[in-house]
């Protein structure tokens, strides 16, 4: 059994090669040959911990397994991370534990990746301008995975307490981006692509604050009840997902499902795109949103990645099993 | 993060400790302090293969886990054991992985314990006769967990393939027993204790086959339409189960209930007997049976004896995680 600790996977996984396993992933999800199991979350009643299974099969890639952990709201006090999580991988041939994988950092990683693929996909080919409304963990891998896809050249940012955007300034410079902070009129009159990244259980982005021709990527609801943005923007929006029955269900098209302005049949697995089954963005006036809900096969599909790394590497810990 | 392979299973559990830490689980389950979280199980479309995960947290004991795996018919053919399963401890305090328990013989222990513990429950006293119906490879586990727990003199045997039960036959004069392969009426005329432990999907043993007094242990039905005794043997008997959810649904009990030969009122939890809250056995000529369905506490109980017992021993693996 191979064993891959949280503390190897920085020097192990790229922004890029989280990219390359993700789209596959929806590339083959999209074809039906990979598909997630239902999700296990429970509160479990101790430690105020939220815990549960993201798991599935990729018949294509052979990948098989589950992200397993949650959020422990104590864990910062002891210096430890609140989110944890580790995946396993199984042998799909013979069902034995192949892998153990922290599962911490490639979490952020694929959430980013699923942005960014999106952004590849569906956001214009001329956008210049990236929007980011959110300045927690998660905020700076998505400017990361996100800023690769586009020849952009400024950042306009906004969080609900400004002053916690300087984290993210840092991170736009690094990357030879201009930065601003800006009011959420602004962010959506002048943005090209925006990603969502918060924790938000209101609307926080009105559907007339975003112009034509923009791409959304929503990344931040994966709850029944949390939103980010209105739902009538997805009813004027083209709207792309990772796996619709979450999408409708604990993702931001919940709300536009309930309320009847959006219709199930209108949403697209993004992984249809990039099977050139969907042509995606239609002209330069539309409005792409993808709905990021966060599936397990992207946990798996990063995580085997890391394996192969590590063991093309010589750096993957073999233990007798 | 505590690794105990497969191999060092065998020389770390005892039937006794198995039975210690199942009975206390049931007891923590009765109690409402330990639950089973929603079963996952899943035909993947690949090597003929049934995967899934069986989890929950036990809030008394602290343990929190799965056990993942699942059915690879062709494994038998590539040496291996076609049932793999490894069991993942999580700490409860903070959501990372503690352990990773392999699991094929541990569960064969478990399931051996719950059915030990039932006899240790709910038989006669006085019992000396065990009859075994099944001889697979894990009758020899419930032969003997169960053996321990009786005066018992004689074992009596029936199979579809009579001529299977030499391993069993083995077993039990290992013990000290007397075996004898019987028919199936002879069988339940004699035996005061009977534990089902087949793969069958109809009734084997009739209710008149079955005589007052009798305790049985079904251990086998663990999935929609499997069978091992006539429903109306469920109406004759006080029914007691691990858990009443899987056993209305996946165990013995889903044809009495499904057929109205018994009501989901009259299924006592076990663990309630273990607690003193339900007297169990209230007379010499009652029938007692225990739904034996298998739940993923019982594996997170097992694995965390294991884990405790490396540790004492000085034989845990601990890699960096």
């Amino acid at each position: 059994m191979i064993i891959v600790p949280e503390a190897a996977i920085a020097n192990l996984v790229t922004p890029e090669a989280s990219f390359a396993a993700v789209e596959k992933v929806f590339a083959s999800m999209a074809a039906k040959s990979a598909y997630n199991f239902p999700v296990i979350r429970e509160a479990i009643g101790h430690a105020d911990a939220l815990y549960g299974f993201k798991s599935g099969f990729d018949r294509a890639a052979l990948n098989l397994g589950l992200k397993s952990g949650g959020y422990w709201p104590g864990n910062a006090d002891k210096g430890l991370t609140n989110h944890q999580s580790t995946v396993f991988l199984f042998d799909a041939d013979t069902g034995r534990c192949r892998a153990v994988v922290g599962g911490n950092l490639l979490t952020a990683l694929r959430t980013a990746a699923a942005a960014a693929v999106s952004v590849a996909h569906l956001a214009r080919r001329d956008a210049k301008v990236l929007g980011i409304v959110g300045a927690g963990h998660q905020a700076a891998f998505q400017l990361r995975a996100v800023a690769a896809q586009r020849p952009f050249e400024r950042v306009v940012a906004w969080n609900r307490s400004p002053e916690k955007l300087s984290g993210l300034r840092e991170v736009a410079e690094g990357l030879g981006l201009a930065f601003e902070t800006v009011s959420l009129d602004d962010l959506g009159a002048q943005a090209d692509v925006i990603v969502t990244i918060t924790s938000s259980f209101d609307a926080i982005l009105g559907a007339d604050q975003v112009r034509p021709g923009t791409h959304l990527a929503c990344m931040g609801t994966d709850t029944k009840g949390k939103q980010e943005v209105d739902a009538a923007l997805l009813g004027r929006a083209t709207v792309f997902t990772d796996e619709i029955a979450q999408s409708t269900t604990i993702g931001e098209a919940q709300h536009a499902i309930a309320d009847l302005t959006l219709r199930l049949e209108d949403i697209v697995e993004l992984g249809a795109v990039i099977n050139g089954d969907h042509p995606g963005r239609s002209s330069d006036d539309e409005i792409t949103l993808f709905d990021g809900t966060g599936v397990g096969l992207q946990d798996l599909a990063v995580a085997a990645a890391v394996v192969d790394l590590a063991v093309e590497r010589g750096v993957a810990t073999e233990v007798e099993f």
